[in-house]
């Protein structure tokens, strides 16, 4: 059992199974004493109240939940310590595994085989093999990277376009604001899984959209976005919809969650949605790879995973 | 440009682009003049009449259109001569697709997710990951060995069965009738690749439906037939699922297609209907293969993919 507290801090999030499985290895405080607990040196945090980090003398890891870390760098009185993205093995196979799932269901027209089955209508339409179909992932580090090699093996054709230069086997990449044009230009269906920076909000808008491949085999471009909400406008996607940008949607993320019941997004024909449930964060699987970096680092081991203060991701 | 003539003979079918691109390589003829033909040397059939290829005293060789040659064992003046089943590596990756974008719409919810969404209800359900679920490939030939290697990349364990013992690195394979049960209790979703024969006929009704494992992550067992549509018994699938036995069905094949307007299938909440498309038998992918196996035969060299007379597929 390890010396360093454990202070966990987060809103719209219930902490219960986090505090019990972090208990078992180490002492878990709690807001409001734990904020100012000097035997905190942990924070697991997501979404935490701005400054609610600020009084912890002996602080030295922030952990957070969740791949996205934009949550953290909305603190303007956030300590000066390493952050760590927890990132389980666990929750690529779960993204991999919705971006896989939603590329095919575009891929293979299963809105267009829904609508018919409601109308009992038998009718075929062409349907292109996958290696006619070009995948082009926004957000090209450890999730963009393993939904690559998963549609690859399916035989899809894969692009990758991230902030710098990056390379991987079969996949044609682009990067920076110079490569997106082309990036999207060779892309049918675009996969979002950036982070949330300033230079990435409000991205994925009407001219964005407007820039991917329709005139492709299957008869138009598609928008999967389970990176951050608000990377996305969502009025510009309906519009995009509407006027034939793009033929159709899958968004795992939103503006603001849960999606507001006024949202036009849930009754929208060709939107498919799902509340943020892409690639879940069961702290079964987060909690122990969380506590072996505690340990390792009183080790005096190096920290893996640590966020870019600079880039914001 | 070889000799020997083409006879096209088909029903339920329109032969046109078939017959245009044969025609670059050989001389095609059809019925009813083709029949009678004495310089066919072969025929290219789907579901043709019995009867159809007793008067060609020169037929070399059957070739069958799709991976099922059930129907071309329905006609009792079958000619002695080989049959092979026309396979190209595209049939392959469509089944493929397939298998893996019906796996996944089931492993992740989709149908509830989109009843959630009709109801503008933002919740997530528990999810398993990949590796907690266990699909199981009735039907272990080249199809059902693809879709094996897909789910094993997604993480998904798969169990595989066929007729005669067969094994494939990752997969825990049963076979015969005596291995059936074992297969099925140890299966969340059964994937049917079967061929049709007198021994696999209904072979999915409501017993084998019930030994499924429904005692699992996903809280119950699915179905997914793109094998053949009379492996199944309709009304059977239809009360399982009623019953709980099965949770959800995919379904691409049925007992007569079209499927009919009066089928309750159509409109059960619980079952997806896709009209024979798992594997489009597109002949852009197929005829050059074809054509390349009459070549090479005239060259007098082996055929490929010959279908079992006595094993009936």
């Amino acid at each position: 059992m390890g010396n360093g507290r454990v202070l966990i801090s987060c809103q719209e999030f219930n902490p219960r199974r986090w505090h019990q499985l972090l208990s078992r290895s180490r002492t878990v405080v709690l807001e409001p004493d734990g904020a100012r607990d000097p035997s905190v040196e942990y924070a697991v945090v997501w979404k935490h109240r701005p400054g609610a980090l600020s009084k912890l003398p002996n602080l030295k890891i922030i952990f957070s939940v969740g791949a996205g870390v934009d949550h953290i760098f909305a603190d303007p009185d956030l300590p000066d310590v390493p952050i760590v993205r927890v990132v389980a093995d666990n929750l690529t196979q779960y993204m991999t595994e919705y971006v896989v799932w939603r590329v095919l269901d575009h891929h293979r027209q299963g809105m267009a085989y829904r609508a018919q089955q409601a109308r009992r209508t038998w009718h075929e339409p062409p349907q292109p093999p996958a290696d006619a179909i070009h995948v082009g992932i926004m957000g090209f580090g450890t999730l963009g990277r393993a939904a690559a090699k998963a549609l690859l093996a399916l035989g899809f054709k894969v692009n990758g376009w991230s902030r710098s230069p990056r390379s991987a086997e079969g996949v044609n990449t682009f990067h920076g604001a110079d490569g997106l044009d082309a990036f999207l230009g060779a892309t049918d269906i675009l996969v979002s899984l950036l982070p949330l920076t300033p230079a990435t909000r409000g991205i994925i808008d009407y001219a964005l959209l407007g820039k991917l491949n329709r005139d492709n085999a299957l008869g138009g471009a598609f928008l999967i976005n389970a990176g951050r909400g608000r990377l996305q406008k969502s009025a510009d996607i309906v519009r995009a919809l509407d006027d034939g940008l793009i033929k159709e949607a899958s968004l795992d993320v939103f503006e603001t969650e849960p999606l507001p019941k006024t949202s036009p997004l849930w009754a929208h024909p060709k939107v498919f949605v799902t509340p943020h449930a892409a690639a879940t964060s069961d702290p079964v699987h987060l909690v122990p790879p969380m506590l072996a970096q505690m340990d390792a680092f009183e080790r005096g081991e190096t920290l893996r995973n640590l966020v870019d203060r600079e880039a914001g991701y």
